[in-house]
């Protein structure tokens, strides 16, 4: 007869049934340090998500950040929801796609407070890059990069109330040409090229340094106000000193360099230029709505970068214009 | 006789005298959205700085970010004057190393007001690696690296009073092991080898998923508290599963794993063990001195990572440990 | 008197008719330095690519670095041309998707050659993110991200000839646990507990530092041999010690801790297993054919990586195997 | 009457000795694929570095990748050796400063190569950034930012000789102006002012898009060549349109813009005439040295870099310019 041997067949039913659950570590009372934590979540969590936009369907590549608040008295958060959560969105986006990447991030802060009972806020971050048909004429368009942000904030309220805030915003790279050092650049040349004292040259656009610039500008909105995004991208671009494009052609890089010099910007130029379109290109976003601009030049002249960024309402962009 | 051509030598100096100081484009007023700008300045601007530690002088390569607000009737900030102000700092070093980076910021803060005479406030942001011996035994010590963080925000004030608030900061790399997983593998495993459901395994170290860690604790200081750097990445290190080395062998290997496994912890354990360790480690801090902590653990067994964070006050976290 | 002021209106007809076309500074001849030079082009370049997957269309956002050669007599190469043939093969795949990024890949390096006219090689590297559908079990699969890699390197040889040698590769995050440190981990628990020394524990699960893994399978490729990059990334995964997952519940969570941990692995073991595997798995790849293995792992009990590597071909493989 | 428990206490001893050494398990044969390994090491290790320079000691926080090749019946490379190596080498700089950074990796790599008996190739990567004092004029010096690069790969020859070749390189960030672009916005302004038609503007420096670009230089080296790495920033900086500095006064900006519009170049350009500077710079470099040159402009008229890169020897480069 074989000898039963020391084994996992024999007792484990006994002293450790396989169904038995596994403690709830994460429901457990927090040993030392009893706080309410501000937020727990995940990171760099990355899924392909489909939006309606104007013309089409955009497949964009997302990546999220989504978090809720944790109550003093449990250890962990359930984290796992999270990731399920994301998974079922997108899954519903291939057959019925998201109005808008903010939409999305609006019904995950939603769902995050339903399956973390315990929390009272849910927050949601996510970007993506985002590709719009654009170029100095119509046979030479073709798709251009910019980058999409969107979140949405969702705290819960008394009875079932949940308030959302939503943020929708979008990144543009473009050009900027320096005003400064084209002004010093004109004395410089005046004193080497006598005939640029004459009257035509007044304007004559003169060189300076020009460099890459990202510009990024985010709306900050309650639960029903809309921003397309397209017309963020739109307003940012015409605030550069010019947009850039991957298609152009020996004339055509000419006209955007003469384009920018024409248009020369400092950082600051920028950042004003862009809140003060905004009230005539945004009509019907509401006063309380604050706008966050900002942009950063990657100097051609330095080894380091220059950066300008304000934040303002709708309601001190409009009584700013009309002082 | 030659005609004169129409030449560089004949006119310049009538029309456009070599000397005649260039346009002050930045001084001008703004053509289009007359807003007081919140922040213009540089960024990754690069430098090594002299600062002395408690044993020695340290050379760290330092990345600053450099501001100032911008008033509403003025185009440009004058940039030129940041770079000239951390050259001039980080040549004073050399022969008079800084007290610490956040002792740096201040300095440069406080020069940033007195030198862009339209601004309000001043902003320096900076961050360096930097690096401490450490390792298992006195003879397996070698220099690990750590990231150092300061900050110093200037405000003019009436008079010629300036106020500083200041922060000083630093992220660790440890380790986490995740105490859900540890306590289903012991379910699981505990039905696979009925031994383990011997007493003596009660408290046995079981598998879990464990994984690269960072944690970055930050005060927010007035301008005469100090704290010191040693001691923050001290608290870090003590509130992680364990610290990590560069030189471990065969043996210390083990025993950093064991110990990681003796002390599980989600990311929001070490959250709440960093902050609710700094009452006892700190008490020379005032009670409305905050601190913001916030960890990343770079999860094994997912391809994104898990966060959590906090900012609380001194007094509050006495108040919640005497509760 | 002084007659009329040089006016914009009078001559430019004249002296610089605005048809003129400007210098083809390119294709001067350079005034210094007369080398062919090995490779001229743009990097950073990202373009949505519509490829046609095994069971459905998938939107990638691909980045490209493409790039030709240059004869020591041309000044410069045409990059505007790399744009374009770049935006119409994107263009092209939105009616009809390309096959994989490979065949992209090629296409794009044919038409280099094509329209550099002067060029005898040209290369188009490609990298995208992808996501498959993967988790533990069937009701919990999520979209999990990955890494196509692809290139076409392209040269003019005798004749209209030309010939195309591509790369297939991808990268897969999983993870590994390690080896050593778990044998250690036995030697010091058995120590401890007594009991772990019974026959049944021989093979038990110790502890062990386990963490993110980043591993790369690249195949070098003629034009007429096809490799499925679903397939790349399966052997990857069956190489780590076990693959991670978006979507983990707890009892899954320590499924993945056990099956990692009874597969223990060095980055060694990794490249080894996973070239071992392939001439089985990929048995109609010709001798000739090379692959390039080469994985990171994310040390949790070091703040640094550790990385193997290795090239080989199929050929080596399979008498290696045999041997 | 209960047993004894299986206890702690009773039979450790017998059955496991605290004392015994845990197996060896980098030193087992692999289970599967036993293959030769190109290389297996660490990367992303940093240390900090004092280096003798001409005219001073200097701290560097170097970024190491140090590797070696593992033999088929090996499982494991010995990794803790190389953190030992780099930390016995670091420490020993503090107090006797190496010669230069390929000095240290050429010691890492023998040590490497007597440390891992069974290795018969080591290589070591480091890179840094350095600081060099520049200026447009002797009183607006600053530190300057920029990328030392060095490696060493020895390799174990017949009886004890070990051949160690080793690079030296820097990288650079300066400034280049399109002259492409320069010449198209002369032929547009042509034809708008036509006094430009005069011929004092011949070589007027027009507008054109200028940018940020970054150049690397690396001379692939035996053991007892030497190459100043100060000396290599300097060629790649006088190849590029402009070299770049932190402190520019309003005059000091427009003349480097100036300067650069001057010297208008292509990445064909830069990478031409840096090659073409060698001979002359570095007499003494033998014939059979190699170099490799690569320079990357980001665009500021495009979303994306454009690049060239080039190896030759110095025979070749000697040869070509006696041509």
């Amino acid at each position: 007869m074989r000898a039963t041997p020391p084994g996992t067949r024999l007792r484990p039913a006994l002293v450790a049934p396989a169904m038995a659950p596994a403690k709830d570590v994460h429901a457990m009372t927090p040993a030392r340090g009893r706080l309410r934590l501000r937020s727990v979540g995940v990171s760099g969590i990355r899924k392909p998500l489909i939006v309606q936009r104007p013309d089409r369907a955009n497949s964009l590549t997302v990546d999220f950040h989504v978090a809720v608040d944790l109550p003093s008295v449990r250890k962990g958060s359930d984290l796992s929801r999270n990731a399920e959560i994301l998974a079922e969105v997108v899954d519903r986006t291939v057959t019925s796609p998201a109005g808008s990447l903010e939409a999305a991030c609006t019904v995950i802060a939603r769902e995050l407070l339903a399956r973390h009972p315990y929390a009272t806020e849910a927050s949601v971050d996510a970007a993506a890059e985002y590709f719009l048909r654009r170029g100095v004429s119509e046979d030479k368009r073709s798709l251009e990069n910019y980058t999409l942000l969107a979140s949405a904030r969702a705290t819960r309220g008394p009875g079932e109330a949940v308030e959302v805030r939503r943020t929708v915003g979008a990144e543009a790279i473009g050009m900027t040409a320096c005003p400064c050092a084209m002004e010093t650049c004109r004395e410089k040349l005046r004193a080497e090229y006598p005939l640029l004292s004459d009257p035509q040259f007044r304007d004559f656009p003169m060189i300076t340094h020009n460099q890459r610039n990202r510009t990024r500008l985010v709306f900050e909105l309650d639960e029903t106000t809309e921003v397309e995004a397209d017309a963020i991208i739109d307003v940012i671009e015409a605030a550069q000193s010019s947009p850039t494009y991957a298609i152009l052609k020996r004339g055509d890089e000419g006209q955007v360099v003469l384009d920018a010099h024409r248009r020369p910007k400092f950082v600051e130029d920028v950042v004003r230029d862009l809140l003060a379109s905004l009230p005539e290109r945004f009509p019907n976003v509401p006063d309380p709505v604050a706008v966050v601009a900002s942009t950063v030049s990657e100097e051609s002249i330095h080894k380091f970068n220059v950066e300008a960024s304000h934040r303002v309402t709708f309601g001190e962009l409009r009584r700013s214009k009309s002082a």
